[in-house]
Formats: C-alpha cells, sequence, structure tokens
C-alpha cells in the first residue's frame, strides 16, 4: 500500500474556526492500527439536534443499524467513531458490540444511551472488540477540548492519505454561525455513500426535523454525487449535528422548513458538503487525476445522472484518463450503455474546452493535440451534450490506476 | 500493451470438423494492424437462414445498424468482418461505409445486398476505409474454404491474446451433425455483449425464425452471463447461421419450435456458446483469474443474477481476487450494494469449497490458511446462499490486475 500522499490533495491544512457546543477528543485504543490514533469522541451540549443520512446497502454495518433507530429521536449527546474495524457483517456479535460501545460512552458522561451515536470503519467482518473503549474512555472524557478538527479527522482515516476538513461562516441574526464538517473515504466510494463518514456541525440552532429536510436535500449533490470505484459500503454515515449554542449569542432558533434564513445555511452546508466530497474523490485510492462529468441536453435530470455516472464508472473511461488517452469513443460507449434516452447523431463531447465529437461523429476540426493537452491536466472536466431536452447533472470521480489495483489487491493481508 | 497469450488460455488449439456449405478467406487490407490478417469473408451457400442478438446499446454502431435492419428476413449469403476500427460513431460515413461495403461484396458474389451481413470491432470514432475492401475481395472470393476455423477466429481478434474457437457434435436422423462457432473478445464486455463477437455456424437445417428462437433463447446463459470490466459495447453482435447442408444426407428441415429434436440442437449450442463465453473472460484484459459466481437462495432468478453481477462486476471484488486474498467483506459489500432482497444474517459465501461466513458473521469453523489456499487456484469458485428462496444464477467473470490498467491506459495512443 503506498503511504504517500495523494498529488490531488490541498495544498496546505488550515484549522477550522471552533464550533461552539461540541468538542473533540481523540485516543489510540489499538483497534487495528498501531502508532496512530483511532477513536474519535466528541461530546455535545445539551440540546444539540441532529439529522443523518445511511447507506442503502441492504447488509448495513451494526452502528448504521444503531444510528437509523435513534436518529428519528434528533438528539445527541456524544459521537464515537473508530477506525480499523467496520463492525460490519459481524452478526449478534456487532450488535452487542454497539451496546457495549454506547454503555460504555453513555456511563461515562452520564447521558442517555439512545443519544450515543455510533460510527466504524476499516475491515467488515471481523468481530470489534469494543471493550477496548473501556479502557480510552476516561481519558477522553478528560481531554475533552484538546482534539482540533484536523486531529479528529486524522483519526478516524483509514485507507485517507490526508484527512478531511472543511467550513464555511456565514452571518445570521447579525452574528457569525459556522458550519464544519470532517469527511473520511477513499475507496468503495459510489453513489449512496459508499465507505464515506462525514460529520458536520453547526452552532446554529436548528429543530432536528428541519435539519433532516436541510441534510437530505443535499446530499444528491454531493456525496451522492461522486464515485472511485463503483462499490457502495456497508458503512455510509453522514450526520449532522446542530448544537444551537449560537442561541446565546442572539441567533433565533430555525423552527420549520418556511424560515427564509433556511437559504444561506443551506448553501453554506452544500458548500461544506461539496467540499468534503470533492476530497475524498480526490483522495480516490491511486487517483492522479480529478474529472468533473457533466451532462446536459438529457430528457431529464435524473436521466442525466445515470448517463454522468456511467461515465464516471467505467472503468475504460477510468482508465483512459489514467493513461492522459483522448479516447472519446470510450465515453460514447458508456453513454449507449447507460440505457438512457440517447440520440447517437446528436450528441456531442467536450473534454475540457475541446470539442471533440458533434452530431454523431468526430468533430470536423478535432485536433488530437489539443484534445491530449487537456487530458495531461491535473483537472479534467469532461462534457456531454444529448441534445434531447433540459436535464443536466454533474457528478465527480478520479482516474483508475495500477495503484488502484495494488491497493486493494493486498489491503487485508 | 502486452503481448504475451493469457495464461487463462486454452492448452492447445484445435482444429475444427468441416462445416458444409460454409467457406472461409481471409486477407490483409491494412485497415489498422500491419502484418496480420483483419478481414473475414465467409460465403454460404443458397437457403442459408440466420438468427442475430446484437447489443443493447443505444450508440450501435453502423455494422450492427445495418445488421438489425436485414435480421428479420432470415436469410444469408455472406459474413463479412474485420478488425482494427469499429465503424462506431461515425455518423454519415458510417452508414455510407456499411452500404459500400455491402455492395463490394453483392457485386463480387452476385448475391442480394440484403444477404451481406456484416460486423467491425476495433476503434471507436474513426471513419472506416470500407474502399479498402474492393481491394481484396477478389482475393477472397478466389481463396473461399483456405481459411480454416482458427484462422478465421485470428482475423477477428483486436485486444485478444489468442483465437476463440468451440465445436459441439451430435447425432440427428441418423447423421452427425455440428455447430461450430468462433469468438473475440477480451474487454469492455458486460452483459448484453459489450464488445464481442461470435458467428456460429450449423449444417442442419432450420427456419429463421425457429433458429432465432433457439439463439435468442441461450444468450442470457452464456454471452450475457459474462462481465470483464461492466462496460458495454457499441458493437457487440452474435450471428447463427444454418447453412441446411445435412439436408442433403437425410436430416429433415428444423421448422417449427416444437420439433422434438430441437432439444439437442438447443443443449449443443449452449455448450459451443458457453465454452466461446468462457473463452473471452479468459482472455479478459489482464486477466489472471477465472472465477464462477454462483448465487442461490434469493427470491428470483432475476434477483439472484443482479446480485451475482454485483459480486462480478465489482472492483474491489476483483481486486482482492488478483491480490489472493480472501476478502470475503468486499462480496458482503457487493451483495449489499445490489439493491436486491437480502438478510444479512442469513447470508453465507463459500470461497471454492471452504464455507467463509455463515448466518451473518464469519464461520466458526473459518481457516484464514483454508481461504487463502483456494485464492491461489486459477479458477475459483465464489458461491453464495441468500437463504431467501429458490433463486439461482451463475456468471463468470475474470480479476482485475494491473495489467488491465496498463492495457487499457494506452490502447489507443
Amino acid at each position: 500500500m503506498s503511504s504517500s500522499v495523494s498529488p490531488l490533495a490541498p495544498k496546505s491544512f488550515e484549522e477550522l474556526p471552533q464550533i461552539e457546543g461540541v468538542n473533540f477528543a481523540t485516543a489510540s485504543a489499538g483497534i487495528k492500527y498501531k502508532g496512530r490514533t483511532d477513536v474519535l469522541l466528541a461530546i455535545m451540549q445539551e440540546g444539540t439536534t441532529v439529522a443523518g443520512v445511511f447507506t442503502k446497502s441492504k447488509c448495513s454495518s451494526a452502528p448504521v443499524d444503531w444510528c437509523k433507530q435513534r436518529i428519528g429521536n434528533g438528539k445527541a449527546s456524544a459521537l464515537l467513531v473508530n477506525s480499523g474495524n467496520a463492525n460490519a457483517f459481524t452478526g449478534k456479535k456487532g450488535a452487542a458490540a454497539v451496546e457495549l460501545s454506547a454503555d460504555i460512552v453513555a456511563k461515562a458522561l452520564g447521558c442517555p444511551e439512545d443519544e450515543v451515536f455510533l460510527a466504524s470503519t476499516g475491515v467488515i467482518g471481523e468481530p470489534l472488540p469494543a471493550e477496548k473503549f473501556s479502557g480510552v474512555i476516561d481519558a477522553l472524557k478528560d481531554a475533552q477540548g484538546t482534539a482540533s478538527w484536523l486531529e479528529a479527522a486524522k483519526a478516524i482515516m483509514t485507507t485517507d492519505t490526508f484527512p478531511k476538513v472543511s467550513s464555511a461562516s456565514i452571518d445570521l441574526d447579525g452574528q457569525t454561525v459556522t458550519i464544519n464538517g470532517i469527511a473520511k473515504g477513499a475507496g468503495m466510494i459510489a453513489p449512496d455513500m459508499a465507505t464515506m463518514l462525514s460529520f458536520i456541525y453547526t452552532d446554529v440552532p436548528v429543530a432536528a426535523p428541519v435539519l433532516q429536510a436541510v441534510l437530505s436535500g443535499q446530499v444528491d449533490g454531493s456525496f451522492n454525487a461522486i464515485t472511485v470505484d463503483s462499490d457502495t459500503s456497508t458503512s455510509d454515515t453522514v450526520l449532522l449535528f446542530a448544537t444551537g449554542a449560537a442561541a446565546s449569542r442572539g441567533v433565533e432558533p430555525i423552527n420549520a422548513e418556511t424560515d427564509p434564513r433556511i437559504v444561506v445555511v443551506r448553501a453554506a452546508l452544500a458548500d461544506v458538503m461539496v467540499d468534503l466530497a470533492h476530497q475524498i474523490v480526490r483522495d480516490g485510492e491511486g487517483a492522479r487525476k480529478f474529472v468533473e462529468v457533466s451532462v446536459e441536453g438529457a430528457e431529464s435530470d435524473g436521466s442525466a445522472r445515470k448517463i454522468a455516472m456511467a461515465i464516471a464508472n467505467s472503468p475504460l473511461v477510468k482508465t483512459a484518463v489514467a493513461g492522459e488517452d483522448a479516447n472519446w469513443g470510450r465515453v460514447v460507449m458508456a453513454v449507449g450503455k447507460a440505457g438512457e434516452p440517447a440520440d447517437r447523431d446528436r450528441l456531442a463531447i467536450w473534454f475540457g474546452d475541446v470539442r471533440v465529437a458533434v452530431d454523431g461523429e468526430r468533430d470536423p476540426d478535432y485536433s488530437e493535440a489539443a484534445a491530449s493537452a487537456v487530458m495531461k491536466e491535473e483537472e479534467i472536466r469532461l462534457r456531454v451534450d444529448l441534445g434531447l431536452g433540459l436535464g443536466t447533472a454533474t457528478v465527480w470521480t478520479c482516474d483508475l490506476t495500477k495503484e488502484y489495483v495494488a491497493i486493494n489487491g493486498d489491503y487485508r493481508s
């Protein structure tokens, strides 16, 4: 496995501003990894609301089951995340492990078990030694507030080569409020948020049902619009917590979706979620190129999205990008296999600003040199116009390299 | 690009028996390749019937369009196939090229244009220089009968590392009759017969509608049950020709699907088609392992098939196989992402004869050594029991190696 940082990683990592009402601590419980942190405990102030979106996998992990059963309550006191073991496909042992984990946290913090949210990421099928949390819980409680956002993001990494953080600040009721997020994910990334975890916090007071609506509305355009390898994980989890701490500075609670202030909150949340989603693609296993696939002129947005995903998931398109080969024929192939309405003879394709195909054949002005120059860039925009209707979609992916195969051919062993 | 023969290739290539009523010739037209044959002309006796199955791609190639428009007539006099250029996504030039190709063959042989079938395989988007066929057509006509089945199979290869042939003989009305097939395909292989061509001949006299019914019935279990990379080509074509020459030896024509002799014909055809399909997977780009994925206990056969394909198409499963890693957690992941009915806690998984998971968790008797030994084999059987119903499906794939990425990263350039 390569241990070098992805060439597509951000050039620098800035510390995020504080979010009042939540504190982090990290620890090394030795779940799987040695010499690094592998547990994150976040403690939230009373009244914190929570919303969540989870994997659609039929084989979801034990912590996903735990969270799904409690997300409807809308209340959160703590979040415990471990890396190195996904506690997925672990049967009754898995269910027992989440119960023990929540019990350990609830007892230490004096909060209801149902307000403890859990997430695990790592190997599937190995029993999670949840008793190891007992050994670190007091230290985690005592150390609360000592871990930065960047340190929190580091503790939840698995095959990630860099920690993923993002932040947006907006003005609300004359006060500066903030949305911070962390994420992990590098492989098994596909729509429905394959192996990815993301935890997002805001100090804005938002009622749980509104928080859920806002989160659910932003998932399709961010975490569900990325794909590394079309594989969907058992553990995908996005949790959005609102501590409500800004209320003490005069920010009025948002209790309804009709609140006009929701527009700016939603926009800031979208910025953070799209940024984190992009970072996951930029850390795609073995990735050397960041690819934006835009489809327009489809019969509907849904149809455009299916075609965009067919392109973004095609191993032949992704290997061509890796080879810096302007092989637009493979884009035609991917459009054709999507099974969505398409008229071969109206199709136009661009690599960057270079139109390579139009009216169902190679562009008469096609320049191999110009197209090849685009392919040498680190970020590549690939655009398809179907010429049928007004449907559009944009998704993001990375190239498929030998390094991807190397990383995944000996991950477990 | 690697030029070495796949390690999964058959150890020897046997010449096939003759099929009376069809003759082959091959030539080097210089479409793209140098120093090898790239055109195959088959001339069939009068009365030859034909059936076909084609790609479901919305961006099908010009020769696919040509064949689709004529397959309903059920009559065939000639088949012209070229390698090196797919004549796909070539707009009006592509349509003109197939018309010119058919015209050249029809004039030389004195047959109707509508009885000339065409197939092209190779690069997408480059105009096909059909006029080059003029320069070789007379030589092809004069040489008819000089090319063997193996030589015919070689002329249609692209990234294939070995020619694909298969044969079955059966007894019908006291006579030995034969089914011979050739195929090409190595990448862009997926359900709906991604870049693959196969041409199958029999001397049994079969009426065209019956021939079509028999062919259509065998596709799901053979060419549509294989996947190399989940990519579907614009050019997939399977044509089945019945020369009817065995009629002169007293074999009665099969004119209805109710003819009891159809059972043995169908079984022999299935043998040839499954054998050719397996050979395509064995030549999967970069393949080092042949993988059979069987799903049982699904709610329906269709559901079993979707789950089997989700496993067979998963890059994470395929890279694990490449790495000889008994990573059954990725099989769980693939079952989960298929979106079909599945109960995590009833799932059982076998690698070869080693049960690795049962009742939703690792098998209590799991032996890493035993599972690892299975993964070192060249042929790997992967079996999943969903424990829900009676639905079953079997599909075949290969592993995903660095060589696949290398082959497809610089195929065109």
